[in-house]
């Protein structure tokens, strides 16, 4: 069982209705592979940073068994940067600064001994990055799974579309749905989008929860209800990283399973979002995440003969 | 199995992005005694209407089964009237015109049959309505609900808190919930109104769901996604119908029992928005409704091993 991720490991600094932080550990890449190696899969990352970023970052990832052979330094370069706030409700924020720095004219290489993962997680970058690491892997992973946004949509469109229609599962949020599809029910976008390429669609709802769709079948996960809602950011890289995870852990594809996969990410991003960052996440035991899993089961069980 | 209501009996004129209609037949207590009567109770409205009100509407009524004993006509008098256009997302609307015509100085009169009732579901309407039905009922039946809405909020706090504190279960939407209580987190929001009187508490999230909260305990039933929601108006009550109704229907009013009635409560709604008013409703078998149901546990049933 092994996960390749691509995507960004990066300084976010933030604001929330309940506090601000410096320059903190964030990132696409680094969210997904904490989530996944949390759940026992050798997982590696595919990313680049700059000579600014901390022994202590790199550190941290390396003692949660992360790969790092795929993370290119560039010692003379700035690491990507993101600033943020949060509005009052945390369902919508302001950027405030997007420094690409070292990530302009990242080329990603895939070392060898990763070149047969079984899942590859693209992780929401530019779709040619994501294109590029799809194609230096030999052997097809048994999943690949892709997350991407509304700016590669307004952007790279035409990119966007031959990278799509090479992936398994696309994982997006209902408002990139619509936008991709240019249907408002949800239903109809996954329908439409499962023709451009993936046969399965995951669309993320925030706090309202997340929706599987894979040919007429459809699975919903709520987000788990939360007494208080610290720092969104990671949420959805989170809960893909979760996701592919666990389909990775369990080696297992099938419909049935990416539902416990959905409800996996669902956990792991009612962790994140407890504190800034990382923070949660870098803390979780395996006590917490199976209690964390408990509530879960009991949020949505019924039994009900018909 | 005896199931009484009291709510607005109304015309409402609507408009949706897809439509629009004349005076049809509306009101909390026709949707919530049609729901309640689809699932087999005994169901009875306590309501007025004027002299406008078409005996069309009167028979249709009784073909369901509905006990309208309780419905006062007032010849020289006009049924209650409101007028909405939902925006296009059909999550708001805007209220054009509402004439409380009869129901300005509706004094509530139950039948002398219905006075032992199982279950009283006091539809939206003012507190003081409310309260005047639930102290003619001479045995306290076994389950009191209750929903209503900002409006009341706003205008007869105090006579809605006296009111409130009488009744077993609280339906209301997540905004109305953040009001009621003063808290962001919908966790803490129902906590909060547990405070206030009923022991469980059901806050309603639209296309987003259902949450049914009661001591520690949590349950969340989503809506089921739909190709197309047509008409909005009338859900709420719809699903308060189906939730009370099957209460009704089992005379079991545990927790468990509670999910299986946010199950059905939330499966009629989704019949309900399909097309205008109580067209959709009004032709719905038992196989469509079956249908329906088994869709829904399609969608949140899963197995896990922890």
């Amino acid at each position: 069982m092994s996960l390749l991720t691509v995507g960004t490991v990066a300084f976010d600094k933030l604001e929330t209705p309940f506090g601000k932080t410096d320059k903190i550990l964030g990132g696409a890449a680094t969210f997904i592979s904490m989530a996944s190696s949390l759940l026992g899969v050798k997982t590696g990352i595919v990313s680049v940073v700059g000579g600014d970023f901390p022994e202590e970052y790199i550190d941290l990832l390396k003692s949660k068994n992360i790969d790092l052979s795929g993370l290119e330094i560039i010692p003379n370069g700035k690491t990507f940067f993101w600033e943020g706030k949060y509005h009052n409700d945390l369902n919508s924020r302001d950027t405030l600064a997007t420094e690409l720095n070292v990530l302009e004219n990242f080329e990603p290489k895939v070392p060898e001994q990763w070149k047969d993962c079984k899942v590859l997680m693209l992780g929401n970058l530019h779709p040619l990055v994501q294109k590029s690491v799809l194609e230096q892997i030999d052997i097809r992973p048994e999943l690949v799974v892709l997350d991407t946004m509304n700016f590669w949509m307004d952007h790279t469109w035409d990119e966007l579309m031959t990278v799509i229609k090479e992936v398994d599962v696309l994982s997006i949020n209902d408002e990139e749905a619509r936008q991709m599809s240019g249907e408002y029910s949800l239903q109809k976008a996954a329908k439409k989008i499962m023709t451009m390429g993936p046969k399965t669609v995951i669309i993320k709802k925030g706090e309202h929860g997340a929706l599987l769709f894979q040919d007429e079948r459809v699975f919903f996960a709520p987000a788990l209800p939360l007494e208080d809602v610290f720092d969104p950011t990671g949420a959805g890289d989170t809960f893909a990283g979760g996701f592919s995870g666990y389909l990775a852990s369990t080696e297992d594809y099938s419909f049935e399973n990416m539902k416990r996969a959905i409800i996996y990410g669902s956990a792991l991003a009612s962790v994140t979002v407890e504190k800034f960052g990382t923070d949660s996440l870098n803390e979780l035991t395996k006590e917490r995440l199976d209690e964390r899993l408990k509530r879960f089961q009991d949020l949505i069980s019924f039994e009900m003969k018909l």
